[in-house]
């Protein structure tokens, strides 16, 4: 292995796209041609580093260890973002600030939270989860029970089916990524499959659909295909290795990887087989988008691909003109990433963005482009491709078909749902970054 | 895809070991095996679903949801213990409780934590990395500035040299996983290539070692190779998708992938670069397991492959005869795990565990075994084997070259680190997990 980097040649990574979009391979030289593309551009300057200065953090001792952590006084700001702080009567949502956040997944303090009337405080000792309807024999499971069941691991996303609803809005609404994306989060799940459970009470042949309710005191309900249920539904004990969050649906919540957010129901506590779906007030009311024809689309399961860039993005400041990393994350409920591919001159040219391995099916994936930024006005975008063949759409080809709304931000359904378009920010010659439509 | 389990035809998962480890291939098949498992030890038995009853917190609104979600308040015993809870003037540890978690890796709130003088309160605004010594340029860098250069994630289990201490215990210590092996945790860190910042500064051929140190009271300092640091060495700036947590390095740390827990220095301020390791206190007294003739061995860098069973372990109760799944942690800082064995019979006969896929090179990597408890004495050992062709010693391996202490816990340096020999469990006809060797 080379230790002796002192008369290394540099060779400049080429510059692939329009506005100083680098050759991604720059990542995989190990570094070696990432010194070439700072040329002129150094982040860091000479500097004379001794004497080293004693900061007053390292001149006394430091603070207890506590026996579960939490962020450093100074990250206050890197918290959710609440919709209904003072707990109304009415939809809380919490969501997760992905321009402060880097990596694959969400950490269990920053995922996004719905609840619809709170998250209820249940006792994992009370808790039953009964499953019934149409099955050979109805059980009841404890968590004790679920425990002694084979279990599974899996990195998923979770995403609202009415994240990114202000991309419908007539003007970009300048606001943050949290904003604008921050009701979708990815985290490994571990738990029972649901097929396992269900070969426990066997299906009468006549089951095709399954009702999920949760314990909350709305008893959010939706309707589930079984097949479905025997692919890779879930039921969840352990997020990120710990206990799911009381937010998240603690102690126990359906999964069904790559579907809606509200059909992963939380707090389950009933999964019942039937032949038809329920209609449940979630599923025919509030999760039903009306297209223009004014029918309603019901059961409009599956989160399609989708991508967007978090650094840099608004509320984040270019500081001068130089070496930047352009990243964000893609996923899809169809599968794996297959590429992401970026622009920084509004979508004239595209450059190949580097993804994180190991890319994993219905998961965040964090994507990567080296950019030099010439100090001149870019609009940087990505675009997302997915294993089933699915491309991303442009924010013109989803208005065309949904419409979109001058109310900001949008409210009625037919344009706050399954927007999986593009975000694009405007890089300002003074760093700032506006959200643009282009 | 089959929605019709009623007159499916079980096939029992075949014993492939004795005391009734069972194949693990009924994993893979989608479970349909694994009802036949359950055959006259079913985990619950029918019971009326109907009418359910509404639990009490079905029937109010429940809690707020909070910008920064934290576990249930029935969890409090998911915790980290600490060795020194009042922050007297020694080293204080918090470790993680292995056998109440699930899963691949460690949420941040209970990751390991060992600090020798408490957690410093850092001002990222103000802290500063500087790297020296044979340089062609010294350079300071903010943590502004590394956010600049290109990011790259891992997975990776961080391991305290000192983990695992109690198995030189003459006599098997009746205590918790958490108690044995807490010491070791595993996240996906973010952060900068070192590689690419010493491209930045230049190297000097001269220069063979890097001394780290941190930004604590203590200054705790390590010599570390430069070819390690040319490898996979990163200044890490996220943990987990977050900022680190001020435990585990706030606002950055090194992490060197496999390598002692120490050595991965935290709240990171200073790289000096040099001709001959440092001799600093942590490596040459504290890090420096004496042998039985009387040597030091020092810069004893790897945390060699090993694995235990978390899943059933002491404190964790058998609740009678029937389907129980063996789970457990294992890793290797030489790569990837590439197979695991469990014994329910004290090592006298072994079944291959299921790997959770992906398997990652340096980090944890979950196994699981069904079995098929008789209700009879059983004592569970696991081994693991890595990709650089590495097994698992056996403790009476360790203990011919190492020693074993009459002492509980053993205090003397040259048996109170790097064991990575199995953990055995005997399950008594009472359901109670003890700690044997075996």
């Amino acid at each position: 292995m080379p230790n002796d980097l002192s008369n290394k040649k540099w060779v400049a990574p080429a510059v692939v796209a329009g506005n100083g979009l680098l050759d991604r391979r720059a990542f995989l030289s190990g570094g070696a041609t990432f010194a070439a593309a700072l040329t002129g551009y150094s982040l860091v300057k000479s500097a004379a580093a001794e004497p080293l200065t004693d900061d007053p953090w390292s001149k006394v001792a430091g603070n207890l260890v506590t026996n579960y952590g939490l962020p450093s006084r100074f990250e206050k700001k890197v918290a959710r973002t609440l919709s209904n702080p003072n707990g109304e009567p009415r939809t809380q949502h919490a969501r997760t600030p992905h321009h402060l956040l880097n990596g694959t997944f969400t950490p269990n303090g920053l995922h996004f939270v719905i609840s619809h009337s709170g998250d209820p405080d249940i006792d994992p000792g009370k808790h039953r989860l009964v499953i019934h309807g149409l099955v050979r024999r109805p059980l009841v499971f404890t968590l004790d029970a679920l425990e002694r069941y084979p279990l599974v691991s899996r990195m998923s996303f979770v995403e609202c089916g009415g994240n990114s609803s202000p991309l419908f809005s007539r003007d970009p609404i300048q606001t943050t990524v949290q904003a604008l994306h921050g009701l979708a989060s990815c985290a490994e799940y571990t738990g029972v499959r649901l097929s396992t459970l269900l070969e426990e009470t066997g299906i009468d042949a006549k089951a095709k659909w399954l009702i999920a309710e949760g314990g909350d005191s709305l008893a959010l309900s939706r309707s589930v295909p079984v097949a479905k249920a025997l692919d890779d539904a879930m039921i969840v004990l352990y997020q990120n290795g710990e206990r799911l969050m009381p937010g998240n649906g603690y102690p126990m919540r359906l999964l069904l990887p790559g579907w809606e957010g509200n059909m992963n129901v939380k707090w389950v506590r009933r999964i019942k087989l039937v032949e038809q779906p329920a209609m449940s007030y979630y599923e025919a009311r509030t999760y039903a988008p009306i297209l223009p024809d004014g029918k309603a689309l019901n059961f409009y399961f599956l989160q399609e691909v989708k991508s967007f860039i978090t650094h840099p993005s608004f509320g984040l400041k270019m500081n001068g003109p130089g070496y930047y990393e352009i990243s964000g994350i893609a996923y899809s409920g169809n599968g794996r990433i297959t590429k992401v591919m970026v622009s920084a001159d509004g979508g004239r040219s595209w450059a190949h963005a580097a993804l994180h391995e190991p890319v994993l099916s219905k998961a965040f994936t964090r994507f990567r482009v080296p950019w030099r930024w010439d100090g001149g006005p870019a609009v940087l975008q990505s675009r997302a491709w997915d294993e089933a063949g699915n491309a991303q759409p442009t924010r013109a080809e989803i208005v065309a078909t949904r419409g979109q709304s001058a109310r900001t931000p949008p409210v009625t359904a037919f344009i706050s749902q399954h927007y999986n378009g593009p975000t694009s920010w405007a890089i300002e010659g003074t760093g700032e970054v506006k959200h643009v439509y282009a």
